[in-house]
């Protein structure tokens, strides 16, 4: 059987090649991919060829927000049965090291994650994956949904390392994908308000219409909140949501700027004993995603906005260069 | 203008009396009540005259879940204007103790309570209150549901207290208010999933209309839980739903038993490092709950399952000893 | 070259037996054993044959407080060399489950320990061990003290569950070398104050020694506390405790009694919402164990009131029922 | 009777000068004073007139690290008594703002602190301060180690305010007195390792002698570590600290810089997951810190380099500049 895969063999170039059908290891299981959501981080590999440290530096295949259906399982396999309709953790840590036995295996040294550099990504048919990444889609979930549990769990670990607090008035900064996303994890885990700044009107139109109260960024505006979620990467932003936080204020860096630093006035923060969380992902986050979006608690489908077939690879990790009114690509690799 | 009360005289009796006009102190407002949901503490003391070291020994006026409109304020009140609508939090603190200065305002030894003996509450046409227990209602709540906010308070605050974090699979035994708000709140800030359990049908059936997974307390249920939530009271449930938890699992025990002294299983609890926190009341919940209540994420309305006029205080008093098929009665002092 | 070990071959019975020498696996090392502290559980075992759901249904060699030096490595071996004077950590977690990727490998269900049944314990002159559970000894710290680094951890943990805050003042009850263990660990954490209670004037002086607070369990004492660990395991010593805490307090059950389950007055203990926290062992805290006996801030020396040779191992497993003004034996099995 | 006070008419000059005999509100105690540390902000008020937004605009009296002999008692005062040894807390908070009831007086908008524009500080003979802000020194503590207690608080407080737990591994950079004080409280507090670093010799002896690990700042050290204590206000010392932090690390900023802005490596330090705590002074510490000087568990003595009559005020605020080889210097008011 054939197995198609989009990859990026330069940059800015996609082909659509035959990979060897996957073969699962004891733990693994192989999954028809369905739905593979587009990140920034797909684009930035695509036309940049790197973030920060990772470079790409052969043919790589790309994409980390998937689900799919699993269609053979390893003899290892415990958890998932063939049939399955599966959303997929992308990160596989080592499970054996100090971080993976503190509790934070999303900072496992040795992790393995999908479409990042040298390892390859969700943007093929079939895919051999740790069954532990798996995570069960009931039936009311489609796989674009479940695509879009990871960059939820964005958000939700976001919302975890603030600390957020139900009760928290949360000030998202950055109406993109993952600002939008934090936002309505902030809302699902018990925030009083939840206030979204950004510069474009379509995403803070899409914001007011999700429920959130909406600001322009370059409006000055003095209500003070409780939590900082920044989610833009903008120059700035950082600094400017920092000083709206009320004392004892937290913020979670989500949104990485391209900058190598950034200056942020910390004898000023000090009076209010301002907290700074940095975010590197997110673990432990599947169940609560699945079941977020299951119960319209979280609603992702209004940022679903364009839809691509494997083919089309190219035109879908451009998208947001090219398409002003657009938040989020899923590409269906079936198509 | 007169001012009418429902006032308990001795054990069993309502009086409909007429008592003096608030006058508001500096920090006071005057609030025309216009909901009072019942609890079982009104009930006990209407009907036993004590609980546990509370004993009433002279005429009490009841009710402690209220709302109404402010209708005049003292010289020093900056936080409400006349006409707002408000939800009422029953207990004021005396803001100079350990407890108070140490955030824990609700364990203030100088609380004064509405309705907890020798303070009387809100069961009265017109209550004077200190302006900063009053929490503005949007337009689109009721007073029904502001005075609901109360008993949502419980079950927000045990969450609280028992370390609730996203992702949590929880257990609620006891499906009376306090348990179906508890379980509504535990959804609300980020449970994956919240089991419901109690004896009566009725009350299970309402639970599965609100989206809960329910199980009745005598099924020998295998399923285990991160969090138990335990707002029966009933003997015996705590003990089970302890054995249930998960290594690392917490319970928050609510419902208070009327046993001096409830035997537990500490031996075997231990192999998991179970917790267990013990909950009197709530603080800082009342943005909270009428952010829960008003954008939908929590919904009160089908536990409001009677209404009484002032002059059938009583009647709603008693209303969970004469109607199985009822949760929570709301008495209306203007009627 | 011979191997003796202390074999429990039915109740109440040591015989000293050579046993196969031990062939390290890839990841473990061979220590010869130095010291062996006698716990609580060893008696137990030798006396009673069971400890809960633990049987002894075969030849059983106990200890697992121990200490020793590094004789063999296995091939994967990295943290250790031939040579080096250790401590041994007595779990080895699968590190693959649930609890051991969540941080709590402590609570592993597939936990290897030292002398549980069916597990062989350190009372031997040579041992294989997993090589991650020894931590070197500075040159100043002798093996006794490396042997007590065990039951210190069981303090130092305990201190972790009741989330022991720097300027809490501290209750232990129970001036055994848990409670005494629990109260250095509490004051090197940060405690402001350290009371310690029990019934021995034996025991009292030593904790006076210690400079600890001390007052006989059966005074009437009425000072408040933040914290108690309740190291006693005697009936009603628990509820006493938990009353002397103040509002917000907070437990922990380090010792265990034998009774199958404890009445606890909760309906009264919730006024104050004081939180209860079960206790299994410990987890990481050998490095800081080994630190504060080295840096002084915990003086072990004066719980170390008898030593054994190996073949008088019988002799000190019963030293606590036969020698009353005695804390805690240690057995060399190099002797 | 004359009360003389230490005044700063303008910049760089000190006057002694009688001021009025303090008459005690009712919850105000009279304090003889008898022993001020010298803090840098004593100095920067002195010679710059300002820190940030706080500006001397008027005759000022400096110092708020205090202790002294309570002399006089207002009518409502129940917690001191006319003879008692007592340190002082300089902040008095409002008791009754939102910061207050959450448990966080020291953020008090309110907040009246000793030498802070335009309130009086503690350098002079009779001082009357809120009884709730003194603290009763045991008879084995000095003067001198009761004015310490302020700047040891800061060290507490930092550590709590990074969330140490025990068995960190702790970075100190900078080795003055809040740096010293800072690895004392980290080392009380349960720190595996503390390890202190400075430019200075003198200061890094000391480190030394005070049983740290020491390295020269300019050294290329390479441990990692789990705790930054940020004690020096250095430019760069922050980031170069940040970037020896391990998975998961935190930081204290607990030194400010002069400068307006500090860049941060902020997309590098997001891999780790590092977390960045602002500090501001401190709360609840006071008990905890006499605790810590009178057991034993934190020497202040070796910090206490130089002493001063108050006639020689202008010197002591002074010496940081003039004499290398200091750390701190006490003023004696009665001498």
């Amino acid at each position: 059987m054939p197995n198609r895969a989009a990859v990026l063999p330069e940059p800015n170039t996609i082909e659509i090649r035959e990979v060897p059908d996957p073969t699962p290891l004891p733990h693994q299981a192989v999954v028809r991919i369905e739905a593979v959501g587009v990140c920034g981080s797909d684009t930035a590999y695509c036309t940049v060829g790197r973030i920060g440290d990772w470079v790409v530096d052969g043919p790589l295949i790309l994409g980390h927000e998937a689900a799919g259906q699993v269609i053979e399982i390893g003899s290892a396999v415990t958890g998932v049965v063939v049939g399955d309709r599966v959303a997929i953790e992308p990160g596989t840590p080592c499970r054996d090291c100090r971080e993976c036995l503190a509790g934070r295996y999303h900072l496992c040294p040795d992790l393995v994650f999908l479409a990042t550099p040298p390892h390859d990504g969700a943007l093929v048919e079939k895919l051999a994956v740790d069954s532990r990444n798996l995570y069960r889609l009931p039936d009311s979930m489609s796989y674009e949904q479940g695509a879009l549990v990871e960059p939820l769990s964005v958000g939700i670990w976001g919302c975890r390392r603030v600390g957020l607090e139900p009760g928290d008035d949360v000030l998202v900064t950055g109406a993109g994908p993952v600002g939008l996303l934090a936002a309505a994890a902030a809302r699902a885990l018990g925030a009083t308000t939840v206030t979204v700044t950004d510069l474009s009107d379509f995403r803070l139109d899409l914001a007011a219409r999700m429920g959130f109260v909406t600001e322009r960024s370059d409006a000055a505006g003095d209500s003070t909140y409780d939590v900082l979620l920044e989610c833009s990467g903008a120059p700035g932003v950082l600094a400017a949501g920092l000083a709206r936080l009320r004392p004892a204020g937290r913020a979670a860096v989500i949104g990485l700027s391209k900058e190598q630093s950034i200056p942020l006035p910390l004898s000023q923060l000090n009076v209010n004993e301002i907290s700074i969380s940095l975010v590197n992902r997110y673990r432990n986050t599947w169940p609560l995603g699945i079941s977020l979006i299951a119960s319209g608690r979280v609603d992702v489908d209004p940022l679903i906005t364009h839809h691509f077939p494997l083919a089309e690879t190219r035109d879908a990790l451009l998208l947001g260069r090219t398409v002003t009114d657009s938040i989020k690509a899923v590409i269906h690799p079936q198509q």
